[in-house]
C-alpha cells in the first residue's frame, strides 16, 4: 500500500472533479482529469472533453508549459502509451520533464494495462498508483464495465408512486413525478452512452428519448428492443435525426429493414430469437459493447424492466418516487415473481438518496455490481 | 411583524434545542425550552422534563439566580399564567426581575392564550412574540393538534420493500427493514403519546409495542382497536404491565370486560358501532384527546392503515423502505381504491428523507396537515 500525503489527496480530488466535467461528452472514451503541481502550487489543469480531442494530460501540460519541469502530475487513469487519435500521453509527460506521476488506477484494458506506467518508469519518472481508486472507478462505470465485464453498466430508471405504481389501470401515467425529477432524468440521459427502451413504450408514448432541457456536445444512442420489428418511420426516434437510433430485432427480412435506409442515423441489429421468440438479453450486451456502448439508462415499462431485473442485467436502480398513492389496482412498477430470499437478505445496496422537489430519488446498486466495482481493490 | 436580532435567533434556537430534550417524557404536557441571557451571555437554561416537575422557565431561573435581573428570557411557548401542578411561570419571570421576554408562540388553548403575555405586559416586561413560530409548532405537533383540532396528530409508520410490499403472500414478514430502521421506530414510539394498532396485528404478531432499546421515563399508551373484543389476557400487551393499554371496542358486555379487571394498566373504552359494526374512527379521536393523547404512532397492517388513510386521519406517513423486491404477489403495504386525482397533484409534502443503514426513511405530511400547522402564520 502506497502512502500519499494530504497534498496528494487534495490534487487527486481536483483531478477527479475535473474529470467529471467530461461526463456528458467523453463517451465512448473514459472521463479523465489531470492536475500538474509544483509543491502546493497547481500549474496546469486539464480534462478530456470528447473523443478526437486532446487527452487530460495534454491539456494540463499545455497550461503548465515550461513549469511542468520537475513537477508532479496527478491523473485519474493510467496515461496511455499508444498513438491513437492523439499521441501517447506517457511520452508527453516524459518530454515535458515531469518528475513524478500519481495515478488513481491502471488502464482496465488488459492489452495495454501497465504499459503507460512502464514507459514512465523506464524514463526515470517516479510513478505511484492507487490513490482514490474507487472514486476513479465510480467515474467510469460504463467504460470499466465494457472493458472488464464485456457488458454495459445498466441503470434502470423507475418513476413510481409511494405504492410503487407507474400508471392508472387504464394506462394513464403522465406526471407521476415532478418537474425537478424529470430534469434529473435528462441529466442521467446525458451521462449515458445510450438510452434503452422497448417497442411497447415507443408505441404507447412515442418518446424522443433525447437530452433537450440543456445543451450537450452529443446525444446518447437510442436503443429500441423490438423483437418483431413493429417500429415504423413515423415515430419520433426515427424522425428525429439528432440522436443515433439502434433498433434490435429478431426479424431478418431485408425488405422490412429497407424502410429505414433513408435514415442514416438509424441502424438495425438482428439477433437470433431465443426459444420464446424474443431477444436474448445476455447475448445483446456483448453486441452493444462492440458498438462502444458502456453506460446504459434503461427507461422501460414494467414488462421490460422486470425482464431486465429477472435476467440479473441491472447494475443500479434509480428509483424516483412521488408522494402519491395511486391505489392497489393501478399498474405495478415492477412485475416479478415472489422472492422469498429477499425477506432475509438484500441483493441491493444504497448508493445515494436525495430529495428532488417533492419527490425522492433513491439509487441502489446490485451487490454483485458493487463487488465487481470494488473487486480490484481487494 | 416583529424584527428580531441575530442574537435573539441564536438564543431562541437554543431554547428550541433544549425543548427537544423533553421529547420522550413531557407527554401529555408540551415540550418547552427556555434560555435566559444578559447580552451575549447565557445565564440560565432549562426545559420541561415531565408532568409534575418544574416548567422550563423555572428551571432556567433557578440556574440564573440573581443574574436574571434585567435579563431577557427566550421561551418556546407563552409562559403560563395559572397555578396548576406548579405555580404560574409568568409570575416567576416577573419576580426574578426579567426585563424582556421573547416567546416563539402563544399558548394554543383559547381559554388561556395571551393571558401569560398580558400578565407580563402589565408588570412592565417588554414582551415580543413570533420568533421561530413554525419550529415551535413542529416541536409540539401532538399537543397543538389536541388543542386546536380536537384530534391527535397521527403518524402512520409503514415498513415496506421497494415494490411496496410488507409480507410474502403467506404472511411472512419479519425483518423487511434493517436493524437501524427498527431502532428508529423505537425512537418514534418514545416520542409518541400512544402507539396504535389493530387486533389483527396483535393476534398475528403478539407485539409488545413498547420502547425497549433504550431507557425512557415513560412508555407510550398502547391503543388496540378491537371492535369485537377478541383480545385475551394471554397477549403481551396485557401481560406486560409496564405500558398502559387502551382497548377500544364496540362490545358492551360487562362480563367480557371483567377479564381485564386484574390488570390495572388496561382500560377498555366502548364506542357505539358504526353501520359496518366497526369503530367509527372520526369519533375515536375526540375520545383519545380527552385522555390527553396528542401524538399517535400507528403501526398497523394493510387493512387498518388503509382505513386510516381512507378516513383522512393520517397527518404523516413515515415510510421505511428496504432495497428489496418481494414480487408482485407479495402483500401490499397499502390497499386503497384507485385514485385518479393523485396523478395530477400530490396530497402529500416531503418533510424529511434519510438513509438508515441500507434502508431509506421518507417522511411525508398531508397537505391539509401542513396547512393547519402553518395556518397561524398566515
Amino acid at each position: 500500500m502506497m502512502s500519499f500525503s494530504e497534498l496528494d489527496r487534495k490534487f487527486m480530488q481536483t483531478a477527479l472533479d475535473l474529470a467529471w466535467q467530461g461526463r456528458f461528452s467523453t463517451s465512448p472514451n473514459p472521463r479523465v482529469g489531470c492536475v500538474i503541481a509544483r509543491g502546493e502550487q497547481i500549474v496546469g489543469e486539464g480534462f478530456h472533453v470528447q473523443t478526437g480531442l486532446a487527452h487530460a494530460e495534454v491539456n494540463a501540460l499545455k497550461q503548465a508549459g515550461s513549469l511542468a519541469l520537475d513537477a508532479t502530475a496527478y491523473v485519474t487513469l493510467e496515461p496511455c502509451s499508444h498513438t491513437g487519435k492523439t499521441g501517447p500521453c506517457a511520452q508527453a509527460l516524459i518530454e515535458a520533464g515531469i518528475k513524478r506521476v500519481v495515478v488513481a488506477m491502471p488502464d482496465p484494458n488488459p492489452q495495454v494495462s501497465g504499459k503507460g506506467i512502464k514507459m514512465l518508469e523506464q524514463a526515470g519518472v517516479n510513478i505511484e498508483s492507487g490513490l482514490f481508486t474507487l472514486q476513479a472507478r465510480e467515474l467510469n462505470l460504463g467504460f470499466l464495465s465494457r472493458q472488464e465485464r464485456n457488458k454495459p453498466y445498466i441503470r434502470l430508471k423507475i418513476a413510481a408512486s409511494l405504492d410503487s405504481k407507474t400508471a392508472l389501470s387504464n394506462g394513464q401515467s403522465q406526471w407521476i413525478t415532478s418537474n425537478a425529477a424529470r430534469n434529473d432524468v435528462q441529466t442521467l440521459r446525458a451521462e449515458s452512452c445510450a438510452v434503452l427502451t422497448g417497442i411497447n413504450t415507443v408505441i404507447a408514448d412515442d418518446p424522443l428519448l433525447n437530452v433537450r432541457r440543456f445543451t450537450t456536445l452529443r446525444q446518447p444512442v437510442r436503443i429500441i428492443l423490438d423483437s418483431q420489428l413493429r417500429i415504423t418511420p413515423a415515430f419520433h426516434v426515427i424522425q428525429d435525426t439528432n440522436s443515433p437510433t439502434l433498433i434490435v430485432t429478431t426479424i431478418r427480412d431485408k425488405a422490412k429493414h429497407a424502410v429505414f435506409a433513408p435514415y442514416p442515423h438509424v441502424s438495425v441489429v438482428t439477433m437470433p430469437p431465443n426459444q420464446h421468440g424474443q431477444i436474448e438479453l445476455s447475448e445483446l450486451w456483448p453486441i452493444l459493447v462492440q458498438r462502444n456502448i458502456g453506460l446504459i439508462l434503461a427507461e422501460t415499462g414494467a414488462t421490460l424492466n422486470s425482464a431486465l431485473l429477472a435476467s440479473q442485467a441491472v447494475d443500479e436502480i434509480i428509483y424516483y418516487q412521488a408522494p402519491k398513492i395511486l391505489g392497489s389496482s393501478a399498474r405495478n412498477a415492477i412485475e416479478l415473481p415472489e422472492n422469498q430470499e429477499a425477506l432475509n437478505e438484500s441483493e441491493w445496496q444504497s448508493v445515494d438518496l436525495r430529495l428532488l422537489g417533492n419527490d425522492c430519488r433513491w439509487t441502489i446498486r446490485h451487490e454483485q455490481s458493487a463487488s465487481w466495482l470494488k473487486g480490484s481493490l481487494l
